[in-house]
């Protein structure tokens, strides 16, 4: 079986939600001692959540947060605030547990599993999950940022990693990476898979500041004239103008979804990957969780193209997964209310005068 | 010392943050492995709760939450949809551990405090705290919901409880409370308080239809032209169009303030409270921290005229301190992330190329 066959297989699993779940868990929200409706979209979250799992009390015991890893050639034209080299010396930070998605992971008791994508150096360390499809993308701006192969093997890298999540064990899933100026192959992604201005999707990633914003705007559009990607087809898009960590995270979505397992979205880079996932599976959409509104230019525009509004809103922009991860407190909040709450019967309380 | 004096005592003792610490905690901030400001107003609530506790890595241990309880006169209008019978119903349910304030505590690791500031009926349980001030409120559109005495005393009730707490070591608060009718009391208080028309503070409560919020918008016109509430006068403002937990719950906030407890504020009844606090001691607004934007109409107008922006977005519209104890994990998460992560130094992560 070739990779696209594999890719294939894993996207006819994913199946449409358990409506009999999700009538069962509707039912018993109206049951809980509480007005109805009132848990506002933790109600609908418990619902998708039920219909997801295929059970009306879902629980989550076992979390992980993924970070996908991989440079960027297009850093040779200068759109990011750091070096390169940051990418692999946050990863080992990330496996030493000293990096924001550690701490945010350890109060949500959630793993963090690292997985080298596409880093440029060489990490090693024994917890890391080496699966490097090439060392960095090539510079978009002068051809493409890897091959269709290269694409298709980076999609399978998210998927076979979603497959050993569930042998672990793990039920909920925070999408996150690491890639010094990946917040450009994700703008270009979002132009051109959302059909937006070039604008609208380029932002200050980690602190541009105007002279270095104009130079990524125009590095975006270079790189989408020359690749001339096709927007019907998004491998086409992620190969010519996206990255090795954004390819397996839309990998990662599609395997999990076929698995039944959530996958809370991160930020603008993680949802660029969503769009693409959703635009080879439009069924994947429903195992989707947005968590944060991201202060990265585009976000917004990302999440409006998917039809998903964040809860969060804290003007986080650092990646890692960090906001996906904040997000599993909402997840675990939507499965305790309706597995915990007393109903208006067990607790003697009285319904609404027109009932 | 009678209850005026009390009260002052309290508000004296409110004092600015503590600047050294929050100095402290934003250079450590800018250590950390993550460009600068990454976290947004993570890294805002951080150095606010460090300056609050004075110092810089500030954790949170023990936290609880607060369900202050009171009945409304102002019910005979036919302003809520629920009947009066479901405060005390709730209250037991609170004290049973079922309602969806337990469920989420319990997620949080918090304990949940009920006070019985003023339920009209009897409610007997071991873990209740009875402050009956008295039973319930009088109909405020016929007359002041409460003397300027008993508002005090309410006010007296939550500083109490706010000791109480910190006696028992608790170091994060939220803000809740349960009473059929209590929206039409908060958007009175907060029509005077922040000079706006009744119309947009006056909402659905737990789930009114047009005619009915007509009549409640009515009500809460009459109650003020009855009334003619001092705007310069919180306590007049509390006593005749506000409710017996509404003040208890400003009470709180000063009382929390002025041990250095931070308090996070619920939704449009505890935000109101809040108003009337500020109006009080403005010094108490740094104490406060603001959670979820309810669905219910006016929560929005009340938090701008606070000043406010709340980070999680839900829909709800539950009240109990519901949106509250779901903010304390974005409270731990600031406090962790400063607390935990590794420094660019010890991680030996480059810094921006501008560094």
């Amino acid at each position: 079986m070739n990779v696209e066959e594999k890719i294939a297989r894993v996207i006819a699993d994913i199946g449409p939600l358990h409506e009999d779940a999700m009538t069962k868990a509707a039912d018993r929200l109206d049951r809980l001692t509480k007005p109805q409706g009132s848990l506002g979209r933790l109600e609908q979250l418990a619902v998708q959540l039920a219909g997801i799992r295929g059970e009306s009390l879902p629980r989550f015991p076992r979390k992980a947060a993924v970070v996908m890893a991989g440079d960027h050639g297009v850093c040779e034209e200068g759109v990011s605030a750091y070096p390169a080299e940051v990418t692999p010396q946050m990863v080992l930070n990330m496996l030493g547990g000293g990096a924001a998605i550690n701490v945010l992971a350890r109060q949500a008791g959630a793993d963090v599993f690292c997985v080298d994508v596409g880093i440029s150096g060489d990490v090693r360390h024994p917890d890391l999950i080496e699966r490097k499809v090439r060392r960095g993308t090539a510079n978009m701006c002068a051809g493409p940022a890897m091959t269709r192969e290269e694409a298709l093997r980076s999609l399978a890298v998210g998927m076979e990693v979603a497959g050993l999540l569930a042998g672990r064990g793990v039920t909920l899933v925070a999408a996150g990476e690491m890639g010094i100026g990946n917040t450009t192959p994700s703008a270009a992604i979002a132009a051109v898979l959302a059909g937006v201005p070039v604008e609208t999707v380029v932002g200050r990633g980690t602190g541009l500041d105007d002279e270095r914003l104009a130079v990524k705007r125009e590095a975006v559009r270079r790189a989408i004239a020359v690749n001339r990607p096709d927007s019907d087809d998004p491998v086409d898009v992620l190969a010519k103008v996206g990255g090795l960590e954004i390819a397996a995270l839309a990998g990662l979505m599609l395997g999990a979804a076929a698995r039944r397992i959530p996958v809370v979205i991160d930020g603008f880079i993680s949802s660029a990957a969503a769009l693409a996932a959703v635009r080879l599976c439009p069924a994947v959409l429903s195992y989707l969780i947005a968590s944060h509104l991201s202060e990265e230019r585009g976000h917004a525009v990302v999440l409006d193209a998917l039809g998903l509004a964040p809860p969060i809103r804290l003007d986080m922009r650092l990646g890692e997964g960090s906001g996906a991860v904040l997000g599993f407190h909402l997840v675990e909040a939507a499965a305790r209310l309706i597995g915990e709450m007393a109903t208006f019967d067990s607790a003697g309380v009285s319904r609404r005068r027109e009932d």
